[in-house]
């Protein structure tokens, strides 16, 4: 783009929202230099997280800005509260076709959106003309070694879900203007169509188990397909109780198996999968009272795989573990 | 892109020459689960930066791909050289068009050879299908309050440049296959073409840097459009004398008006520019002495703006000052 695009392109991102949505204490240098500088706190470790948008891919075409801004951000930082870090900064790699005032005025307003509710500067970042790709990089921080993974999950462990599972599918499905249940109220709609908007990243739950927990994740590819990464890291088996998966009222109103599918293999939900040693169970109706929604959905054994019950006794999964949509025909 | 083919490219970026690129003690995470963690040394602080590489815009279309590789890290390493940090990590967010293993595996032994070559790690990335895009986040440290910026220069101060200029221009218009002049030896258009092929940015210079020059970045839009960002940063004048310009040998085989063009608009370079205070001039022949070309180019004054000589004394310069190549027809 010309300079003088590249200049009014800066003036929707180097806003206060966006370089000074949290206290900023940790950003030296901000936006404006050959790079950035952040300041961690003592006795912390960096935490890195990279991912890309391309509409069409992971979004729809017809995606409005507001929200595509919001999404692009909560996605990134819920692999923060992931590794059950504190957001500290962000980077953000924009290409787009078109300087369209509108949509980059809009846009801007759904990402500083997030950045506020995430408590997370914007520091750096790079415009180019191009395809519509958005590329966000979040740093965090967390005490030195208490970072959660996926690979300390041991016999005996819980298996626990931060909240409600499937909302994130059934959101896509409103957002797309599928034919929705006649049970589904105005309420309903507007619950899940935000559900899959504006994803909130679990970040207070996500502080609440370090060095508590024993591994987790964010749920972005699906139940199954998440809990197998868990199990495969760890070296376990995971048993997973259908019967006690939790699902929203707004998801009651489609029928029992479109409803469990979901929970099942539905991406987008962006809530905690973990594992807690059956010594902190106490815990878990703490961080209820908390305000978390917080579920033990199974249990960590010897072996490996993921194995579900559907009220016949656990057993290995047939057919595809994860949720694919929005991907090219020819894949 | 289906499951299969992102495992089939993990297997080009999930390397020991990417992931243990250098000694690894600060990557206490690499890749493969919610994001990577890192260790700082004590008293250091982190430097961030990001930048998108696009085919067409940033590189010709048919760039080869090791080339590519290699250029994507070095561009990025080079804003780290600037700030006069140390190379610690790396993200790749990588969007192709489609999953070509021969593109694959050229590609990643280029980024390969540059993670080596700056001791820089892969830590982690995103791989998605769609029109190529390559965004690179690096980061590195340096020690508390000794990062370069572009708002240290003060009047009195000398103006330095850390290689010679013009390369980078005159290596394109070699690898587009220009008509090149009859003196222009083979020897001098390998050289010439490696200098646009693998940039080498100056992260040993760089570090010499420290708490010693005022200000400083690296030249990566041509002399003149840089030099004007550490004038508005730092509030000074710069001057520049054309006659001090250093040169390749190499691009004195084309005729010297041309020459001088490349050395003040030409972009690709990435060499440092930076100002000294008077008082630290003896350190340019220790630099020199030490293989890092560094000559004096001109002065800081008390103004604003860039003033060039050109044999008639400093002037105010006229038209375009940074060199524009690859930009869309209707940029």
């Amino acid at each position: 783009m010309a300079l003088d695009e590249f200049a009014l392109i800066g003036r929707y991102f180097r806003t206060a929202q966006l370089e000074r949505a949290t206290d900023a204490s940790a950003t030296a240098l901000g936006i404006g230099d050959d790079a950035a500088l952040l300041q961690l706190a003592a006795g912390q470790q960096l935490v890195v997280s990279t991912d890309s948008l391309l509409a069409g891919v992971h979004f729809p075409e017809r995606y409005p800005p507001a929200e595509l801004g919001y999404r692009a951000l909560a996605v990134a930082v819920s692999d923060l509260a992931a590794m059950t870090a504190t957001p500290l900064a962000f980077t953000l790699a924009l290409s787009l076709p078109t300087v369209d005032e509108p949509w980059l005025q809009a846009f801007s307003l759904g990402l500083a959106a997030a950045a506020r509710d995430f408590a997370i500067n914007l520091i750096g970042g790079d415009t180019t003309r191009g395809p519509l790709n958005i590329g966000v990089t979040v740093l965090g921080q967390v005490p030195a070694g208490q970072a959660l993974t996926r690979s300390g999950a041991r016999g005996g462990d819980l298996l626990c879900v931060g909240g409600p599972l499937g909302d994130g599918a059934a959101g896509l499905a409103v957002v797309q203007g599928e034919s929705l249940p006649a049970g589904l109220a105005i309420a309903g709609q507007d619950y899940l169509q935000q559900r899959f908007w504006r994803p909130q990243p679990q970040l207070l739950l996500g502080q609440q188990l370090r060095g508590v927990a024993s591994a987790g994740l964010d749920i972005s590819d699906g139940l199954l397909a998440d809990a197998e990464h868990i199990a495969e890291s760890s070296g376990v088996a995971l048993h997973i109780n259908a019967a006690q998966l939790p699902g929203s009222e707004a998801l009651s109103a489609w029928a029992p198996r479109q409803k469990l599918d979901w929970m099942l293999r539905g991406g987008d939900d962006y809530v905690l999968l973990f594992t807690l040693p059956a010594r902190e169970k106490a815990r878990i109706a703490q961080w209820r009272a908390a305000g978390h929604a917080v579920s033990v959905i199974g249990s960590v054994h010897a072996g490996s795989g993921v194995l579900l019950d559907v009220g016949k006794g656990y057993a290995p999964i047939a057919g595809e573990r994860g949720y694919q949509h929005f991907r090219s025909a020819n894949d």
